[in-house]
């Protein structure tokens, strides 16, 4: 069985539970707590040397990092990554998109102020990101108000997993999705797919 | 004939030439100005929403972005991209590890410094950079002085490309390179690959 290294709130490890509920892939659950720095001790460096999670290890001890990197590794030959050229490079910049201009942006206020609870500590940090996380959101919103129902090929992927993590996680760091309709209703979608589960949902 | 749009001290854009430079692929190159607002006109916008560069338009009008999906899109089915399941998500670690983690903390502080010529006036924003870029240089010369000569299965690919770009340019954000010696050894062993240009070479 597949072992995650895992911070149930981290929308980098929901990423990987989403996908292994879909594809109905068992697995077992380490848990991780960043906030008591258990991904920098020197017991989860020797199984990942940039102290992150998700981290996800097999019977055989082959491990693998970066969410986005475990999403393809996962579902490849499935129906969550499209297999022509085409649609793979197109998935690709989406997972690229997320790391390089969504997931800090819209991921650091949530941790500021839900999960640290510190909003009013962090609110020079917090104003600096989100004119960033306003561009990502507005970048998606463009894709999706094209008539685009997902983000690759017309049909679910892990390029809308990768997104959808952090995009509807964005309320909870002080971002409002009113601007944002297709994004709302792209949000519902995710939600109403068959397997989907929530955060905090196992 | 493929036409990439570019600004030539962007690292991003660098990472689209050296690849390009290594297949002997032809290009036309199209100059945007990030400093006088190029990228985000709408002349740029209609090619990329997103206001970035690098840009690769074909011939039949399919546009690529996301640096690390365009080195995929273009290095598929040639030595660049090793072509086993297993080197194929290795090699997609090291580009999201390079946009999440390497290229931000790295490539910022160069541009308020060399680029735009205002160190003094982003110092601390350098400063908040600086330790995130250290655990970056931190993490690639860990797995280099494992005794890997490159970042995927021992040999010269769109992987050392996508890291290259920035770790070599880290000096003139103010980085000091001398504790990597594993990183300077490698940043050699790539000026060294037949077909190897620099930033500032066509």
């Amino acid at each position: 069985m597949l072992t995650l290294y895992d911070f149930p709130t981290s929308g980098n490890c929901y990423k990987v539970r989403l996908l292994f509920a879909h594809l109905g892939i068992p697995f077992r659950r380490v848990h991780r707590d960043i906030l008591k720095g258990e991904t920098r001790a020197a017991e989860h460096l020797a199984i990942n040397p940039a102290g992150k999670v998700p981290v996800v290890e097999t019977e055989t001890g082959a491990r693998y990092v970066e969410s986005g990197a475990i999403l393809w590794h996962f579902a490849r030959g499935t129906r969550l990554l499209p297999g022509t050229v085409e649609d793979e490079t197109r998935t690709l910049q989406w997972l690229l998109f997320e790391q390089s201009a969504l997931a800090i942006p819209l991921g650091r206020p949530r941790y500021f102020i839900k999960i640290l609870g510190k909003g009013g500590e962090f609110k020079d940090d917090i104003a600096k990101l989100m004119p960033l996380g306003q561009q990502a959101l507005a970048r998606i919103e463009s894709h999706l108000a094209e008539g685009n129902p997902y983000f690759v090929g017309r049909r679910f992927s892990i390029a809308d997993i990768a997104l959808f993590a952090y995009a509807h996680l964005a309320p909870d760091g002080g971002y409002d999705l009113a601007p944002y309709p297709a994004v709302r209703d792209w949000i519902e979608r995710v939600r109403a797919e068959p397997g989907h589960i929530a955060i905090d949902e196992r």
